[in-house]
């Protein structure tokens, strides 16, 4: 198996406790309790409350200049910070017409158009955050982005900040799958 | 599984005939002496005489501008044209320092700075080419990218053209494993 990928596996067992999950856009995911997160793959034993298991890999960046690379290597956090003890898993699709499109279009509208690299700096260091992309794995999966973000309690209104002016901007438009899970470490 | 999977299985079966087998870069593949394509996964049965299988997916364009790509679609053949009886599959793998650039970086080297693009252009419509990727698959993949081209007998200069200003590009500097394989049909 590929060593950059993580199975967020969905049911009753997991360090992480869901405090809420909220369909914000397409079909809902089956409403779980914890959330344990796998590096690697994951298969099911038969005894575990297992309700999904989501998978993606960690990649190369597909939008980020060196610049913008430079000045995010500057402040991101680390995962597993000990105060950081708030987390979001945010799987997303996008539609077609998001993947048919040009390189340099899909930038434009993701940087020029919806600030999401700029935007997302804003919140650092506070949000750590780790993307994980599902479209070319092997077994077709129900997204193409998974999120996993951690924070302090006290950065949960800065994290509702970021949502939202992620969610108002033209790249949004192009989500037709959106699943927003709260958790707390256990 | 993911519909856009290919799995090139190299053996003693399958419509497309090895006539070389050549390692440019890195460590050989075995010899086999025919391909079999399927689209879709692909489980040995135990009886073939397989050699190896390598998979990729096809997948949306990571580099290519909309003029760039507007160009293409005006004159990339499809596949399995009847005339297109020699074809190539050419896996490549590049190194982390590749993987580790920014998408400008990256983008340099492979349009500014090595015309990949343009110079796959000339070679359009007599070479008909489908790009897979298999670094994001879910098992570990010995190469990041497979190339299938199909092109006329007559057209073979013009290929061995193609591959020669290819491989003397600084994008080719960052190529540490590449194998090329050249087939007709059966």
């Amino acid at each position: 198996m590929v060593e950059r990928l993580y199975s967020f596996i969905g049911g009753s067992h997991g360090a992480w406790i869901v405090t809420g999950q909220t369909t914000i856009t397409g079909e809902p995911l089956t409403n779980i309790q914890r959330i344990e997160i796998v590096n690697g793959p994951h298969s099911s034993d038969g005894t575990t409350t297992e309700q999904w298991c989501l998978q993606g890999v960690t990649s190369n960046e597909r939008y980020v200049t060196r610049d913008e690379k430079r000045l995010l290597s500057e402040s991101q956090p680390t995962l597993g910070r000990p105060n950081a003890t708030c987390a979001a898993l945010i799987p997303i699709r996008k539609n077609p017409s998001w993947w048919t499109m040009a390189q340099d279009e899909r930038r434009e509208i993701l940087e020029a158009n919806s600030l999401h690299i700029k935007t997302g700096m804003q919140y650092l260091p506070a949000i750590a955050r780790r993307l994980h992309h599902c479209r070319d794995l092997t077994g077709l999966q129900p997204f193409d982005f998974l999120t996993w973000f951690e924070f302090a309690p006290q950065h949960e209104g800065d994290f509702e900040q970021l949502l939202l002016k992620l969610r108002a901007t033209q790249e949004w438009s192009f989500i037709d799958r959106e699943i927003d899970i709260r958790l707390v470490r256990s």
